[in-house]
């Protein structure tokens, strides 16, 4: 990017245009940019590099389950499609067919590859022995989608990961469903420092071809919740289609228990709107491929000296990601504002009179705290600094997240909650009909997740009145 | 897989029908499958993990130089194609469409991504601050071949990273491109242990829009040379096609210097027609996600004490990867043959008696060796057999290498050699017509590379007589 594009800085301020906003931050910070092809995104390296920070995250802890990566074709026949009648429904209208075609196949670009991969699944799978099976592909998948695309939340191919593991019992797939949530929890909570709600999805927004959808849900600041992954029990429904069966240990065919979950690029997109400002985007520390840019303040009489130090300074840190902005050309003044803009979580200043009280400079990204640090406890306090900024990202997430979810003891207050872009918790009846005239009475408020946390009672559906089946969390999503 | 189907083996030999060992050996080692659609794979885990070594080693070292990861789209407007003229004709026959056309534009899946990355590249780059920019993806990438398909060496879909860095000057282009050579050199040599000749491609064999094609090319067992990967100086051709510009320390527009270069999952094929014996696949143990298999030899009666010193032998290796095979319902002979079919470098028998003398077996895989060594003693001896097998299989596959190079003194000398399925050398005149020629009289036999060692003199072209342009090693190619 040239100076003079960087120079322009965020325009517009994210309390009055949330939407204008997050665009300017993720094309400012370099995160990601519209593609001349319609709907499609260009990753960039800045973007790239909080995706391989989530990759390598989770990879890591999915193969100490015993997770291991594959990868399958990018193209879906036509009839592996129709094998399982929902899911073919669910992605019909979504599909990029190619023109080619063998003995009159027609192929699409993968949405998702459960029936690519279940199909060889019927060919591995024999017996117990070769149970569970735990797979996971790492790829990109395209969803032709009609509705306007915004970059990481709705582009048409996205990057993900699909997780496909096959069990022998119902139990055990259940607990493992859930426990691949728990995992994204992990990844939203504890590595982006996005606090989540977990819970269970209602009908009408279920996996297409599922028994069950698990989901982890995000408060974007601008109300909305934002799906940060899903974990689906697939039951039997897909073994059935697939013809995927095993000789159990009492010698007789059995058909296996599935489940499939999937996180992508989109928790890109709720890492920039959940945590940065005004200035830029903030990444917490975890993330970020730099922790801490050295900005030296030098003249032409001093650089030499001042450059020196700093490179010093820079070579004994071991156990945080630096990097010194040596360039020339440009003012101090000038260099923080784009690692700012960038989300750099630290800040070190190294000027003549730091050097000469053997001191630097430490300033936040999160709150523009600014410390003296003697160069001996430079590491240290670093360190301590990132761990803070941290546990203060999430806390300040949390926070947000609880004072923005409310009860509502009847439609009116409902309504206004919605009104006030409150998440709000509501016994519901579990019928899609239902579900749908809120839907129409609200301007788009649908069931975000049924939580686990159920309490004992229940009440009256908050809509129609009827006996409540459980409480749901209701809101506008992206 | 089941039992069933692991106990077959291998059943056709090395040195009597390679190409259908070598199908055997990739199938039965459980690295890949073919798709239900033709000319696609599937990898699976075992292979993939082969892919995952390969990105792992790759990856960390082009990021010291650094290069960045970043992701382009799928997708490739027919009107970027035709931009380079060169380029366009190289790919038009293998581009697979998609259905979907916005405002009269065609897409096409991407064969390469040269063209979709320059235009960004033409608008990212304005100064020489921009420069150097060194962008890498790691992607699949389609090409609809017409030819036979072979798992890992020719599929219509396949893994590969494409690299692509702009330049200010020549010089730092050309350095730039062949130290991306020298490094997929170590990929291939130091972890994959596959010796490589090192040189340029003639004209005929040249990237579609290159200046210079640098590649690397291995030696088969069958006699022919395999393209490992290629590394491409494409001088400002894209640049002036794509508009590519940036303004100089000298106030002035310039137009900068590209290179692309890339590896794909074919390096596993490689890797399998190497190394591989009629027992099935011999991984290189710095490829090898398990490097030491542990097989307890027990019976009902003993079987939890054996158990408990292997899990304690277990535990305590670790600067290895090991694995214990403490399954039930096998025998100890069953096992070794799977784990021996899987490539595993090192394992370690662990029985009755071994236990009494405080001892166990450790059998190497590239040769059957067998050793019996001190408990305590077993991660030293380990590890230096570990070593000692990387050396050997790449100082075995260097000497086979080294003896099938020969020189010819004339055309008939050639003939013979090349029917001998040796690499020739020979002086060539460099003309595309002469080495059609060539490739017509010999059923086959072309240029691989021009090495970059050069002798002094010059000479008559092995095949038209005229004075000789270089040296050329000859042979048939994959």
């Amino acid at each position: 990017m040239s100076k003079k594009e960087e120079q322009l800085g965020i325009k517009v301020k994210k309390t009055e245009d949330f939407s204008e906003w997050y665009n300017e931050v993720v094309l400012k910070a370099g995160l990601a940019e519209h593609s001349v092809i319609k709907g499609f995104m260009v990753v960039r390296p800045d973007g790239y590099a909080i995706w391989e920070s989530i990759q390598n995250f989770f990879d890591s802890r999915i193969k100490k389950i015993g997770v291991r990566n594959a990868y399958f074709p990018l193209l879906i026949p036509e009839s592996f499609f129709k094998k399982e009648s929902e899911h073919a429904e669910g992605f019909a209208p979504e599909l990029a067919w190619i023109e080619q075609k063998e003995e009159g196949e027609k192929y699409a670009i993968r949405p998702t590859s459960e029936t690519i991969m279940y199909d060889s699944y019927s060919r591995w799978i024999r017996s117990w022995r070769d149970l569970p099976l735990r797979i996971n592909n790492w790829c990109n998948v395209l969803r032709w989608e009609v509705k306007q695309t915004k970059l990481f939340l709705r582009t048409r191919e996205f990057l993900w990961q699909e997780g496909h593991c096959v069990y022998e019992t119902e139990e055990e797939c259940e607990k493992e469903t859930r426990l691949y949530l728990e995992e994204y929890r992990r990844v939203s909570e504890e590595l982006l420092a996005i606090p989540v709600l977990l819970g269970e999805k209602t009908e009408s927004e279920r996996f297409a071809g599922a028994k069950r959808t698990y989901t982890l849900e995000a408060l974007m600041p601008d109300g909305k919740a934002l799906q940060m992954g899903t974990s689906h029990n697939l039951g039997q429904n897909f073994a059935k289609a697939f013809k995927i069966k095993f000789l159990g240990k009492d010698e007789k065919q059995h058909i296996p228990w599935q489940n499939s979950w999937g996180i992508s690029t989109r928790m890109i997109g709720a890492l920039v709107m959940v945590h940065s400002d005004d200035k830029g985007l903030v990444l917490p520390p975890k993330v970020a491929e730099t922790q801490i840019v050295i900005v030296p303040i030098f003249k032409e009489n001093n650089k030499e000296e001042i450059l020196k130090k700093s490179n010093e300074i820079k070579n004994k840190l071991k156990t945080v990601y630096s990097h010194l902005d040596d360039r020339g050309g440009y003012t101090p003044g000038w260099k923080y504002n784009e690692w700012e803009l960038k989300g750099i979580p630290l800040r070190m200043e190294i000027g003549p009179k730091d050097i000469e009280k053997g001191q630097v400079v430490l300033v936040r990204r999160d709150n523009g705290e600014k410390e003296f640090v003697r160069e001996d406890q430079i590491e240290k306090r670093a360190k301590a600094l990132l761990d803070e900024i941290q546990d203060s990202l999430f806390i300040k997430a949390k926070k947000f997240l609880e004072s923005n979810i409310c009860g509502a003891k009847d439609w009116k207050e409902f309504i206004s909650q919605v009104k006030n872009k409150k998440l709000v918790k509501a016994f519901f009846c579990g019928e899609t009909k239902c579900e749908d005239e809120i839907k129409d009475k609200t301007n788009g408020v649908t069931s975000r997740l049924i939580p686990f946390d159920q309490p004992q009672e229940k009440g009256k559906c908050i809509h129609c009145n009827k006996e409540s089946k459980f409480l749901v969390v209701f809101g506008k999503a992206y």
